[in-house]
């Protein structure tokens, strides 16, 4: 519903007195005027003297239009925060309007703090304005070089989904945010309005959007500004809002209006707060929002060599591009700052005025200086408990099989317990699925929505949140981890390609924070990708893809790590290792389904912290092997013992080095990556010239890119996913990629010299084994008993329990 | 608005006569009947004798729970059709509900024809339940090999877009979209709604959404289904609907409600067409929709087991898991299936019966039979002139500069020209940006909001197509190729990412028509990648990601192209090859920044159609390179022949070869990739031994992936991006990941082994030329003039002329 008492620019007087009126605005100009200049200037910062060429910067970059909203917002939050004590940071959706967040955090004295040499004066002003968009300078969009900023902005339509990321647990918080009207187009923003759908109004913090509707884009209108104004209303209750409108383009009347809006949004929010902690309210009631319509590139340029500019999307970037070279331009843009009356602004030193000064908050209660935007300074690391103490028993390799995800849920379900209030699960509808449900022992997934008897494990406060929408799954990861808390993500593999490019930007962040020396460590964002390329039961093609590890590799290695953890004991030691982590992005890869133990968990722990190493009881090669077989995931992993268990039966003298590779990092050079191993290391590991057959999770490309410098390269064969698969049976998965037992069998005969003419009998006897297990699948849809019921050794379990096991697979939960 | 007529379960008796709604009921037992059967059944597809152990497939695969609503919706479709004759395709967003769109097909008789062995007989059904996600069988999904079919599903987010891009410039069809109320939380899918801003009623079709409110996801509610339905239907409406709705249980009375919502809606559509077309309304006017309430897993098993299945979660995938091995599941799927009276639809042979089959459409009306649906079949290849047409005149290489995507804009517009009804341009807000505006002399921005006078280029109809989502704009034009139409998508090049998995989805469905013989050829998606990675001059890090093409290449050679056009010929000469080519995802990556000119048109059309070579006039190797200069991307390709230009001044005696790389593909193994150049062409180009410093616009590890098979791939040096950028000009830009002229160099002295002492001077005075070049770029804020001015030779034009081009390099359009 519209807010009864709605604020518009017809409603003055307002709020604010006329000496309110006159402050806030005063505020604004030096907004403005500093966010101008910053784009413009090089020296001459106050206008003491004419404006020459030579004041102005040879190249104008950035952009002005959506500048003075986010100027005017800003003011505001700051009138109610120190009017009432909010608690409140500022995420600005159109990021690329960073002069405005600079010249907002410079107002209220947090830029100089952390940056001491811009000084409040004009030599510091000076300085300010020739950083911007500056070689060796600042960028120019809301970036980790801002203070209180947790959001660039630089791609669009994440916004919401980091506010409410921001929220979640901090009951105290407002999180105001600016959604651009450009953005609001975009898919991750539509869908992140119903992140207020796993808000609670008990135990989290309030978001508080902002859709700025100054109706442009780059070249375009927007549809928000384009369709009937009751339409935007309709779409903005139907996402659960109450709309507050400000609009207009006459400033003193704008500032009576957002000054109310502000009033009722905070009281709006302090009600349903109360209501629902206190006044035993449970039904969801639409949260308040602000839609604030005014001109884009206001208190620009109106019109410039006869076209218009205010109010259209010509003032999307740089109004006046000739400043430096046409007078006429340059005595325009003069003209335009002039008309914020610098001289009314700051003193004669370049110190703004006490009575704009003033109208800042003090202290942690500046946006720009609030914890919760450099949330570092807030990490607690998590509580976490040896992993063993969930480890599974081995008796020997092979000799039992758990799901590892469903053990991991175990570990989870820990964490969950001895960190109440600072560890969330993120999924889109598959913690169930991928098996981490032993976590609802102890916490419940949010939900905002209706629920009914039939519902399981649902409540209005909970520790897992499930949307459809990785995107949303991912900007609220973000948006916890970045205000200081911590948190997994997971996800079916094929599909975390939806955010490669949030990831991008989120791996972009931090490789730019850890150079920022007040920025202090943020958890480290962890993926869990399951439901992988090789066990698509229930789906087939279009759920395989194992190349998100590919993707992210092309980041600062600094920041990225790739684990590929085997069995059971080795996801729990990694998963423990991750969340201890902090400034990086790890990637797990592990399966569901269930899995022989290979390690005990001493020995996985062991294996872990080495990354990879020989495991000697699959290999016989004495020191010195004539194959190497190296191995990274599960199910490349028993492939390559099954491999080696049929070579041992048929080449008993062929001397064979097993190696299982976790961290894949480790196969990278020392000098690429933190995690690359020496290449002594290596060519101990991998030799310098027996062959290396190595069955890998994913694009077999990414292991010769990973170890293109080691001595041995030119012998690594690699097989992996090569983009062919359909509906099959698991051999058939890995046969179809050619990554089975007994290609792989084929790969060591044609690559050890020896072998070529002495194991010509074994290779057919591998050609015919391919042939008929496929004739076995097609004919009884289903592997092979021989293939399906392999165990290493004599110590198996039985075909009997590995069916048993294979039974309770079904993608949905059923309690 | 709601639909004043709206159309419920109550509203008894509905449009349907006894023996017609008889009649329909029929059709969808029979078509669920034949869904249960896939998902469980190897034989006995009849039900003619007890239901045993052997008749069960081992593997139970595919999802029940959306099948019974997408039949349903399906059926009701044919009634419209047949009644109406509506030229209609049906497209379900929950592809994984594939048995639905497979039993349909099957009892239209379509899928018969095209797979003659699925006879309409008892053992036509027996080959029809065994083939469903079984080894060397179908999908799951609906996937190309599913008749009638555009969209897979697999992935959850693109219904709308591919639906709206269908019914582009096809003013007749109907283009009937299921959503399903999971897939309505993706973001794709919530900024896809606003597609219909951009749907001409005069000039498209119509495209007629039904979101399928089930409930549930695979383990939980939908968001849809739990918020207050009035704050659905605002959301809805806000969307630009009037929403009709259809909700029960009763299957009966839904047949009715559901005929009454279907001629509702095509009365709706037929009024807006009429309105729009011949009525004189301007106006936007809200589109029909139907919402659709009905139980998840419908007419399945209610319990099992003493858990509630039908109307659950429980019924997403499938509900009996043991019924090969428990005799008690096994009874409930024989009654469960006998519940649909399979004895009343088919005849003894297995026949469907006569009035069944009489309710579907007849031959192309057949949705599964419509040729919109193969769009191959309906494909015209464009009309493209030469591109030499619009070539630019070049007297000597580097003696003139253009904007290359300026240029190419006008060879745009001739296709445009050309090809009036089949053949449009996608972006988000960035065709003027990306300089292509010249299509505007003949076109338009389509666009049903508000349109005011001071807008340009907007109009109710045209051919250019912008959207702030690129998922939409993506789907769009995957939705019309797919229907045989042709079209270019132009991006940011970081914000490709974005679509990551839309083009996995869309590159795995090629790879696999490919394979069926009925499906028909359609046009490329071309994408023309700029605004790219080394002038990011607005921006900073956060738009810097030349990554896309690492991320495509992963994907099967036979659909992937990649082309790094060096200057404006080449460019256009590259557009004309791409547009003209069938199957392919082409990817172009060219910069709209003035660009020298190297090529004339001929030699660029020469050079194109080689995909790289040597370019004579920047060698002097005689046949025998002391060292090979290669490079790939305009950017690189600049700084490579600036690097040659100080290798001729200093080193004179050096011989060096320079090749240029446009088509990438080439640089693979012929073995590899369609385009590779076989060995011996590549050892006669890059030599066996000699050092190639290799200049590429991207991550440099990909150039080591494509050659990493060749003889000479040792002495392959790389210089890229290597994720270091933030505000910057454009040679420090380059400077910052050592890829500019002057590393080239010292490039050069390191690898070629005769330099290394004899060059040492040259190598100071280079790395003295770096330090200078950054010292002045941070004291000027802009490039030093000798670097920026530099030209090839004595033939460049002026600097004035260059600073000049600079200066319009605004981000957009002024007029």
């Amino acid at each position: 519903m519209t807010a009864a008492a709605t604020a518009s620019t017809t409603a003055n007087p307002g709020p604010l007195s006329a000496t309110e009126l006159d402050d806030i605005h005063a505020w604004w100009r030096a907004a403005n005027y500093l966010a101008v200049g910053q784009i413009y200037l090089l020296d001459n910062p106050l206008l003491d003297r004419d404006l020459v060429a030579e004041d102005v910067k040879p190249r104008l970059l950035g952009h002005w239009g959506t500048t003075p909203g986010l100027n005017m917002v800003y003011a505001h939050l700051n009138r109610v925060i120190r009017e009432r004590d909010v608690n409140a940071i500022f995420l600005a959706g159109p990021g690329h309007g960073g002069p405005a967040a600079v010249a907002s955090t410079y107002l209220d004295g947090t830029y100089s703090e952390v940056y001491p040499h811009i000084t409040q004066t004009t030599d510091g002003i000076r300085k300010l304005f020739r950083q911007f968009s500056f070689p060796g300078g600042i960028p120019s969009h809301v970036a980790p070089e801002t203070p209180g900023s947790i959001h660039e902005g630089g791609e669009l339509g994440y916004v919401l989904s980091h506010a409410y990321g921001a929220a979640l647990d901090n009951p105290d918080l407002v999180v105001a945010a600016v959604v651009g009207d450009g953005e609001f187009e975009t898919g991750p923003l539509a869908a992140s309005w119903h992140a207020n759908k796993l808000l609670s109004p008990v135990t989290d913090g309030a978001v508080l959007p902002i859709l700025h509707l100054n109706g442009w884009k780059i070249a375009n209108p927007t549809i928000p500004a384009r369709i009937r104004r009751e339409e935007l209303h309709d779409l903005l209750r139907g996402y659960g809002h109450e709309v507050i409108t400000v609009e207009g383009d006459d400033p003193m009347l704008v500032h009576q209006a957002m000054a109310a809006a502000m009033d009722t949004a905070i009281d709006r929010i302090r009600e349903i707060q109360a209501g629902a902690r206190t006044g035993g309210v449970t039904e969801r009631r639409p949260w308040p929002m602000i839609l604030m319509v005014t001109p884009k590139g206001w208190t620009g340029p109106k019109e410039i060599d006869g076209l218009r500019y205010e109010g259209t999307w010509r003032s999307h970037q740089v109004p006046l591009t000739e400043t430096r070279t046409n007078a006429s331009h340059r005595a325009m843009l003069a003209e335009w700052m002039r008309s914020y009356r610098p001289e009314e602004l700051f003193d004669a030193d370049g110190r703004v005025i006490e009575r704009i000064a003033a109208l800042a908050p003090v202290g942690d209660r500046r946006m720009s200086a609030n914890p919760h935007a450099n949330g570092g300074l807030l990490r607690r690391p998590l509580i976490l408990r040896d992993f063993r103490e969930r480890g599974v028993e081995v008796t020997a390799p092979g000799a039992s099989i758990h799901e590892p995800t469903r053990v991991m849920g175990q570990y989870l379900l820990d964490v969950m317990i001895d960190n109440l209030d600072n560890f969330r699960i993120v999924g889109p509808d598959e913690t169930a699925s991928n098996r981490l449900d032993a976590v609802y022992a102890t916490t419940d997934k949010v939900w905002q929505g209706e629920i009914l008897p039939v519902d399981v494990h649902l409540a209005g406060s909970g520790r897992v949140m499930e949307i459809l929408s990785e995107h949303t799954c991912q900007g609220l990861l973000e948006g916890y981890l970045l205000t200081g808390r911590h948190g997994v993500f997971s996800c079916y593999e094929a599909f975390i390609h939806l955010v490669d490019s949030m990831f991008n930007q989120h791996a972009k962040w931090l490789k730019v924070t850890r150079e920022i020396g007040w920025r202090r460590p943020v958890a480290s964002l962890t993926y869990l990708l399951t439901s992988h390329v090789w066990r698509q039961d229930h789906n087939g093609f279009s759920h395989q893809d194992p190349g998100f590890v590919d993707h992210v590799v092309n980041k600062k290695a600094d920041v990225i790590r790739a684990y590929f953890p085997p069995d059971t004991n080795t996801l729990l030691s990694t998963i423990e290792h991750c969340l201890a982590s902090v400034n990086y992005v790890n990637v797990i890869v592990a399966g569901k389904q269930p899995c022989f133990d290979w390690l005990t968990p001493d020995e996985a722990g062991d294996h872990c912290a080495r990354g990879l190493g020989i495991w000697d009881w699959a290999s016989n090669d004495e020191g010195s092997p004539d194959v190497v077989i190296g191995c990274a995931g599960d199910v490349p992993t028993l492939e390559a013992l099954a491999a080696v268990s049929i070579l041992r039966e048929h080449l008993p003298e062929l001397r064979v080095r097993f190696i299982n590779v976790v961290d894949l990092m480790r196969l990278q050079s020392a000098g690429e990556h933190p995690h690359g191993l020496s290449d002594r290391d290596f060519d101990t590991l991998f030799t310098a010239d027996a062959p290396v057959i190595f069955a890998y999770h994913g694009y077999p490309w990414l292991i010769h890119r990973l170890t293109y410098r080691r001595t041995n390269h030119a012998n690594i064969h690699v097989r992996g996913y090569k983009e062919e698969g359909t509906t099959s049976t698991p051999f058939d998965m890995v046969m179809m990629n050619d990554m089975d037992r007994f290609h792989l069998v084929i790969d060591v005969i044609d690559q050890v010299p020896t072998l070529r003419s002495h194991a010509a009998l074994l290779r057919q006897q591998m050609v015919d084994a391919r042939a008929e297990a496929q004739r076995y699948t097609r004919e009884h849809g289903d592997d092979l008993p021989s293939v399906r019921d392999w165990t290493w050794g004599d110590v198996g379990p039985d075909s009997a329990e590995l069916t048993a096991a294979a039974n309770t697979s079904a993608d949905f939960p059923t309690a």
